[in-house]
């Protein structure tokens, strides 16, 4: 049986990273929010200034069956948030494990090295998002000890487009 | 009347920060839940390695009235997330007007501000957490223009806390 191991995601990762991110936001059922690129990916994560996200990648130790399917098998996604009330925490923005890779322990394996550099970066927390009606991935990070705080303390998320933040950057000339 | 300018938070400020962080756990009725301190924002926002967090915060420009009360009106407290559809992007972790502020205008000003940032950072979204119950803010932000994305698209926060992770990190040891 193949082995999968974990590593860094590197510069030449990009393009695969970006295949699944469109696979995940198909799965999501919102599969036109996807507006970045890879050239994005490249130049936020691995270019000269400092980088926005990390990210940890997982691939097929047996190089003959890697080169049947998709070059890499799953990705986690993460970056430094702040919380006021703990300090330095992480988010897990994406966590992913490509549909012909699945049932093998990928995500598991994913899920314990994000947890592990968690740890080892000093970080109180670790958060995501998660949609009501994605049950699979409910169960996986609820087994796990994830509390749903939208549940139990009632956090909403809310965001502002540009043509908000436009609006009251104009509004803002005007005496108040 | 007295006016009130926004400018960047500066070292000295700490402390007045963490007065209004604390304020605002009060007010969100989580007041056990503040852990950092004036020490901590100090290292993470102002410390030699790069910055974890902005922050913004409102003070009075008449200065005998700004002796008679607290230092600050109000602060403003964001950072960088990565959005994998949407690339770079700020949130807003805090908005606050202390008490004796209120009714000025404070909170309008912090947020075109943050706006005007947030627009000058080239960051696609805004985004923040509010509690289900805090109509006050809701309505402010609502007013501007935010989406409700837990009730329009149903996404959930979750969160792990250290014991979680490190049972994850003793789990991935064990062949799976």
């Amino acid at each position: 049986m193949a082995g999968y191991r974990v590593r860094a995601a590197e510069l030449g990762d990009c393009q695969e990273i970006m295949r699944m991110i469109q696979e995940l936001a198909d799965y999501e059922k919102l599969p036109d929010q996807v507006k970045i690129t890879a050239q994005d990916l490249l130049r936020d994560g691995f270019g000269e200034t400092a980088p926005l996200f990390r990210c940890l990648v997982a691939e097929c130790e047996d190089e003959d069956r890697m080169a049947a399917g998709p070059q890499l098998a799953g990705y986690a996604l993460t970056y430094f948030i702040y919380s006021t009330w703990e300090g330095r925490s992480l988010y897990l923005e994406d966590l992913y494990v490509t549909p012909q890779y699945r049932g093998k322990g990928i995500g598991s394996k994913l899920m314990s090295a994000v947890a592990e550099s968690c740890l080892s970066l000093g970080c109180a927390r670790l958060q995501l998002s998660v949609l009501d009606w994605n049950q699979t991935a409910i169960s996986f990070y609820k087994s796990r000890g994830a509390r749903d705080l939208s549940q139990e303390e009632g956090w909403h998320v809310f965001r502002f487009l540009p043509d908000d933040l436009r609006r009251m950057t104009s509004k803002s000339s005007v005496p108040n």
